[in-house]
């Protein structure tokens, strides 16, 4: 026998659904009841997914991590060919961040016929990401439907960054009685405020210097409401301040009640509804599309971390 | 202490959520591997509910029957109010069976908020009474969803009288990677042929007796596809058939491949077509619409009794 320390970081690397059950209903047997925490991603692992594994570590005793690019999330005209992948260096940040479990499904894995069934989740799905994406909202749904249903996980964690998308799950895991915790996790930005993206790679020079201006734009909106703004003025002054950007191209700024994603009252200052309200934009840069947002209570003062019921 | 026997067959009521959650958890807990049986049914039980019941209690360690009238798998001019409810004798039926808990859930413990979520099964959705009864399919696949994420049973027993929900709800498990295994389960006739159904107690006297042209309709199959029958010709002959009552008002009579509900090559004689057929009608006799059907594999003799998978 050698002496080389045992490695408790290793995860275990599972391809297939029936080995991942397996491994889960093992974990279950033995009897611990601290649970098991799922950290859905589509990999290209960046700070902000290691934050969510390391989150989940803390709270289960068993976490599940998944990669996998979900090809029916994407648009024909969206960039599922060119996601970047990179399974070596995600397998050292699984490691290093304390999932016990790396499910890496194909995607003859996951849909091995021709898929009929389709879970929606209307209204919710309906504005921001989900009127610039149709059918993107029905493919997270359903993919996530699929992998809480493989997995059966006590807790699962998602970012902010994708706020519509926590909302979206959120609302199915209620419609549809889904055993699970849905926890909501605050978005992790670099030092000049972007956020963290897998695709944050696809930015050249300039459009990497010039993404700045959204969080920079989102971190004034306390300071407009203070000023007295309504919803559309808030609106407007964002949309400025993105636009002063040359090559930032608009495809959404918003403001909505969140988790509910519906309109506020028109024409009255914000600074007096007591409600959680999403601020939230889309910009391309170049080819790259990127999204951003902030959760806020305006009568409260201050940013509200994250909210999800 | 009195000396009464104790009651092996009383089953729990539960109308709560999470007390049905609760007893299945501490059955589960107690370690019994046997399994827990799931019958879900909207109430007023006949002979053929019953028989599911015993298939799951002879499965199952836990047999679990479900009473709920689905408010949204009925169109707007379909029966929900006048839909036949007698919990007092569903509550003897249910214990002479040997379900081991009654779940009967109000329509706002099932629907607290509303509902924006929808799982559709596309496709085997369709034709067939999801052609004649739209969202029909939608609304059984959610209210099925939502009922298997709050028993979790291991297995779920379903009449093979709804062929097509079988078939709806078999797809949309294998889809959602749903940990569950459906057993579909014979037609119960009665002496006359008529299938069994919770509707037929809507049915007067007149109507009573001529309903069962339906199953004499059907128990020709077999015979015209020896006399060589395409399935178009056999569709016609089987609409002949039942129009020979007077009463009887066609909804549809079709013949489609099973469980995918596509439609066989037309222009062959049926005999040499080796794969599972479902033949099924809906009829109006009055009021009352019944369905009806017979799954067969033209190439093999006989009847199947049922294959979903």
């Amino acid at each position: 026998m050698t002496e080389s320390a045992p490695r408790h970081n290793e995860p275990q690397i599972i391809r297939t659904i029936a080995e991942l059950r397996a491994a889960i209903a093992a974990f279950r047997r033995a009897g611990a009841d601290s649970g098991v925490g799922f950290v859905p991603t589509m990999g290209y692992l960046h700070e902000g997914h290691a934050s969510l594994i390391r989150k989940s570590a803390a709270d289960n005793g068993l976490t599940l991590l998944s990669i996998f690019v979900n090809p029916i999330q994407f648009g024909p005209n969206e960039d599922l060919d060119k996601y970047p992948r990179d399974e070596a260096r995600d397998l050292k940040v699984a490691a290093a961040s304390g999932a016990s479990i790396v499910f890496l499904p194909s995607a003859a894995e996951m849909y091995p016929a021709k898929r009929v069934t389709t879970v929606t989740v209307n209204e919710v799905s309906d504005s921001l990401c989900g009127a610039s994406r149709p059918g993107h909202f029905d493919g997270v749904a359903t993919v996530v439907a699929k992998l809480f249903n493989i997995v059966q996980p006590d807790r699962a964690y998602f970012g902010m960054k994708d706020a519509q998308q926590v909302a979206v799950i959120a609302r199915m895991v209620q419609d549809l009685n889904i055993p699970v915790e849905v926890v909501p996790c605050p978005i992790l930005r670099e030092e000049d405020g972007l956020a963290l993206s897998s695709r944050n790679v696809y930015l050249d020079a300039k459009a990497r210097s010039e993404a700045s201006v959204l969080s920079r734009a989102l971190s004034r909106t306390e300071e407009w409401i203070e000023e007295g703004a309504t919803a559309s003025e808030l609106i407007s002054r964002l949309s400025r301040e993105i636009a002063s950007s040359d090559i930032a191209d608009i495809d959404y700024v918003d403001l909505l009640t969140y988790p509910e994603l519906t309109r506020p009252e028109e024409g009255k200052p914000l600074a007096g509804l007591d409600a959680d309200v999403l601020v939230a934009v889309a910009v391309r840069f170049g080819q790259t599309r990127l999204i951003d947002n902030k959760l806020l209570n305006p009568a409260k003062a201050g940013a509200i971390l994250c909210s999800a019921k």
